[in-house]
């Protein structure tokens, strides 16, 4: 064992590249690695780590690989490409059900975040990396790929001194068209950051979304004051402790301002409505390094004759345009668009396409 | 002299009695009566008072009247109506010529806050204040009337912990709604908090902008998120440095977040557009205690279909909708409702028989 002939070697799940990927590209600074057994309980009970810094989801490496402390152990993705090494400094059981209550509020196995690390298991292997190589991922996503260096480049570049930060998994309707653009009106720059790691079932392929934030890049927001990257983080669900993560990760990416809504990376009834923004009340903004915005639900409201909230609207629900997510699947899914008061025709377009391709795939299938 | 008998008394002016109000009321403060020849400097020269507080405008009392060191003078309204007193603890000549350049940042008399200061003179008293009453005002401003003491209680009551502030010296068409309300968006309250003391002449009446402001709120404002207040300064037309002031005077009044437009506080072309902006850049926020937001020119563009700025709307000027003030003005005389994509129709109306009755009373006369 341990001789450079019988070298070990492990290739990450998806989620555990996702990890990776953000350890190696900086956009989990100051995290150099995966956590060990200290920091895990302190992340848990804490938010922060040992040292200090404010931190709210454990990065661990859980795995069944044979190894000891001072091995290392040679990382690959899913697809087998070459990412880089892990040196490892401990090998613990991270408490699976403690993390369960303190970062996800919850011991039910539902929840898809607290049966993934079920799941994974707890023993975990802790210890700095170093990348040769970051994840491949789909051409859609790869034209718009920017590192935390890289995007903080372009804000410098382009003189913005105040960059809003933009979290979503989903095409942009005008509701989120407008909070970006609230958001913007304070801002000197928008960053459309999509997460591009795995999520639940049933989400829209990645070429399709990244087209519908083209688009409207290309016809309703202003190019010297958008830009779009990537975000190659997995979901959680862990609702607040996951704002708060999203969050860091945008201040990685150079970013000042975070667009935190209501029930921010919540799945089901296990956050209250509220909560992924009342958790920064207990956090010092400066510390934090980046400044939450905190939006409510919005909607096009036919009495003021645009968009608007709960805050900014007195009219009745009658006067607002409201469309479920099944009912607006319903409608692209038969060719028809919903009102541009609520979608832009560029994007339903684009998602109309799109069920129709795979309507037919299904069909050639 | 200095006997019972023979009490000194002043007649303020009324850009005089606005400052000892915003002195008595708590709006000025740290300060606490009009400023000696120190801290005069200290202002001018580094917008600072000497004991280290940022302070942008030098707040004095400048007269011609007998009096010496240790004299109590009274002090009373244009109309007459006791205010309290003045302990003189200084008699100076402030230094006029640097108020202009170094807080107006022009000599031209033409500059109308320069020729304030000229038209006072130089001679100033220096002292700390006693209020026994404030000044009178139109009806229309008293019953809105609040002291910075009520402000923050009434917010406390609704439980606002971000507040904005709107200043305002003139009717709120959409393009202002629309900022006021995407500030809104990340607060909790908007305080639109127009400013009563003297301004330029030709300025729109008391009551006529305060129905216009409480129609809005009748019927476009959310009533649990939207307070209506008066801010009994007076213009200086200071641009960058009134702008701070005008935070300083929100903050006091308990807000958190105050609105910075293009040009604020500007008059002519004294001051580059974002100069009234960029003059936070080099003060502690945290220090100051308000946040600043900035915001650009807004308008109605067609194809957004929707409000947006040259940050948020990328189409061409063409798709604006663009109205001179002399072309609404030359519409609202007529009789006539601007397009409701640039004034609500209710505010428009109060306009069109605002100018009807001006048009009566001037034939009438």
């Amino acid at each position: 064992m341990g001789s450079a002939e019988t070298a070990l070697a492990l290739t990450l799940t998806a989620r555990q590249a996702s990890d990776f990927e953000l350890l190696a590209n900086g956009g989990f600074a100051p995290l150099g690695g995966y956590l060990g057994s200290e920091d895990h309980q302190s992340v848990c009970k804490n938010m922060r780590l040992t040292r200090g810094e404010i931190w709210p989801i454990p990065i661990t490496l859980a795995t069944d690989l044979e190894c000891s402390v001072g091995d290392v152990i040679e990382l690959s993705a899913p697809n087998g490409k070459q990412l880089g090494r892990l040196t490892v400094s401990e090998i613990f059981d991270r408490d699976v059900e403690l993390e369960a209550e303190q970062v996800y509020r919850t011991t039910d196995s539902e929840h898809p975040g607290v049966a993934a690390i079920r799941e994974e298991g707890a023993r975990c292997l802790a210890g700095s990396i170093e990348a040769d190589a970051l994840p491949d991922h789909d051409e859609a996503f790869m034209r718009r790929y920017q590192t935390p260096a890289e995007s903080k480049a372009s804000f410098e570049e382009r003189g913005w001194k105040r960059i809003v930060a933009f979290q979503t998994r989903n095409p942009i309707h005008r509701a989120h068209e407008y909070l970006t653009k609230a958001a913007l009106e304070i801002c000197d720059g928008l960053y459309i950051h999509p997460l591009i790691g795995e999520t639940k079932k049933g989400d829209i392929p990645a070429d399709v979304r990244m087209r519908c934030y083209e688009v409207l890049m290309d016809n309703y927001y202003h190019p010297d004051h958008v830009m779009l990257g990537v975000n190659p983080g997995k979901m959680h669900y862990a609702g607040p402790r996951e704002a708060v993560l999203h969050a860091i990760i945008r201040r990685n990416y150079g970013c000042t301002h975070f667009i935190v809504g209501r029930d921010h990376a919540g799945v089901g009834d296990y956050y209250g409505t509220y909560d992924a923004q009342r958790i920064f009340d207990d956090i010092d903004i400066s510390e934090l390094g980046i400044t939450p915005l905190f939006f409510e639900h919005t909607f096009w409201c036919h009495e003021c004759e645009g968009m608007g909230s709960a805050k900014t609207c007195p009219h009745p629900q009658e006067s607002h345009l409201f469309l479920s997510g099944t009912k607006v699947r319903e409608l692209l899914e038969a060719g028809e668009k919903p009102p541009h008061e609520f979608s832009r025709d560029e994007v339903a377009q684009i998602l109309i396409d799109a069920y129709a391709n795979e309507e037919e795939s299904a069909t050639d299938g």
